[in-house]
């Protein structure tokens, strides 16, 4: 994302301006919408370098990459939109591997008449969200496609950051006796992105959980807890989440329905559109794996931190050499929860 | 990109089957494409961690990280595809800032509808590139969007580096008297894709001269030279990559249009749809800018290596509180060689 300070002329109109072609073939254009829009709100040194990529402090420790595509539709929503979505989600998904997240990249892919106001409001938006989290975006990259060659906006973010000890949070570390926590109420994402696609109107909004949880993932380290496990159930949800964390670690895991935290509107919404909660994306919620003497310990330490108020115990691991994932539902019987197969919910996130 | 292994029955139909929703879901459809199409091609011991983003070892020196997002069309061209495009073009942001590049990540927006057929040439592309440059592709991510919101395949790929040393090599270096180098022929990558979609045909064809740069830079690190920028002259060509670094440098340069390294085919073709080859795209051409000096040493050790067989000295800097870029042209004159402010070549990378 190469800034040269100079001087375009006329400003971007960004009431009624919208872009073209030439914001992304690497001239002028492009030059000017880089500068008075990613640069005016993201702006930090390290963007403001100005060259093909950006120079870094490094730290101890082992690197952490992750990398997210959003796609999100529609690009606003109640809670957020796609740019705080795009911050948040790649934090999370560095912070889920145990690592203090450093630097975000930004890729984005406009579609050919996109409004420059509603660019704007989401660079301005991804901006709020990088800042509330001190993870600058370092270095961008702009394309433009054609109309009916893209919907709007799309942002592939890359996190880094390093874990500095030893710890690791992998997906296969799960072992029989170990209990299950999730960090607060379940599908709010998903339920707010349909609820708007649907028109669905409820007394209470519901509203998208899209946060940075790495705050939260410093205070369940600093508790000592012996955590094997962190994810965030975002696409597919915790079932699916869950799902993957039993195969890799090679366990079955039971569930208790009666103790799953999903708030009313979610639930009602939920049972209107057919879908089950378990299945909804998250965007500000992580499960944890830890070992059976600390749970409870660790419960109390997330319940401390605002991002972890509702935090909850919903299961524990067990052998099981199907690898399934079950509920004890609040009927008392068991059902499996498989695998997301089919298609409910495109371009959560 | 999470692979869980597992059974998923049949094997994907990598003959007549394509991508539809249910890829980008985070379900089991979309674990058995990442499992049969990305790890399967891309596997290594980081990619196949399955968790969120990769651990990685680190390495002394400053960080760098460069992101650039793909959306060459067509996907398939001589000389390459936007798989090795995404992978080289990567590499060579991070390379020029003076880096040994380490690790890419990968987001795919794949458009449902794109055959598997498709998609396995370009992953296998990605593959072949990421083996031959050895620099492994460590995490990504996938993403499906409806008929009409894409274009086959995006690719946003982000390449992480370290600066073991203290050179540096920033575009708000160049100094009055030093030269202006370019490592071979222009034009080439641009005018491939361009004549592809003209349908155009010469005798020899025109090929993409995509490919990654890290290894000619080492050689030209080697050789001791004092370098002051480099840059590789993708999108907006030479007289665009110059005008950036005149910008941040505040000096004037003076290009010498006869010893423009220009392949016949490619100034043929740029002659017949009326496009200047300064400002085509390059994928596998830098240009330095390095103290007159040492600037035929430098040239020597470029044409020793095989991707810097054409290095030729093309101009050089001077002062100017215009910053402007000039050419003296065959017959004698000057002219402005101005920034990019048309649109002459969409979707060129």
């Amino acid at each position: 994302m190469t800034s040269a300070h100079r001087n375009y002329g006329r400003s971007l109109d960004l009431r009624r301006g919208c872009v073209d072609m030439t914001h992304g073939s690497g001239g002028r254009a492009m030059a000017q919408l880089i500068e008075e829009m990613f640069v005016r709100h993201l702006g930090n040194s390290y963007l403001r370098q100005g060259n093909d990529g950006a120079v870094l402090p490094n730290s101890a420790g082992r690197l952490v990459v992750s990398t997210d595509a959003h796609v999100v539709s529609p690009m606003f929503f109640p809670g957020g939109d796609i740019g705080s979505l795009a911050v948040n989600g790649t934090i999370n998904d560095v912070a889920v591997m145990g690592a203090t997240p450093l630097y975000l990249s930004a890729g984005f892919i406009l579609e050919e008449g996109l409004a420059f106001a509603d660019l704007a409001r989401v660079v301005e938006s991804m901006a709020a969200a990088s800042e509330a989290a001190a993870v600058p975006v370092v270095t961008g990259d702009t394309k433009v496609v054609q109309r009916g060659k893209g919907d709007g906006i799309y942002i592939t973010t890359t996190g880094v950051g390093v874990v500095a000890d030893e710890q690791e949070y992998s997906g296969d570390r799960a072992q029989a006796g170990d209990r299950i926590i999730v960090s607060g109420s379940i599908g709010e994402h998903g339920m707010a992105i349909m609820a708007q696609r649907e028109g669905l109107r409820f007394a209470a909004p519901i509203v998208s959980d899209t946060a940075a949880l790495h705050g939260l993932i410093a205070a369940m380290r600093a508790s000592g807890a012996a955590i094997r496990t962190l994810r965030d159930p975002t696409r597919g949800g915790v079932a699916t989440t869950l799902n993957e964390i039993a195969q890799q670690s090679g366990v079955g895991m039971m569930l208790q329905e009666s103790v799953l935290p999903v708030q009313p509107p979610v639930a009602a919404a939920c049972e209107f559109l057919g879908l089950d909660p378990l299945y909804v994306a998250n965007e500000g919620k992580l499960l944890a794996i830890v070992a059976p003497a600390d749970a409870d310990a660790l419960v109390s330490a997330m319940r401390a931190h605002p991002l972890g108020r509702g935090a909850a115990i919903i299961g524990s691991v067990h052998r099981d050499s199907h690898h399934f994932v079950q509920m004890t539902t609040v009927l008392g019987g068991r059902r499996i929860v498989d695998w997301l197969t089919g298609e409910p919910l495109p371009r959560i996130c």
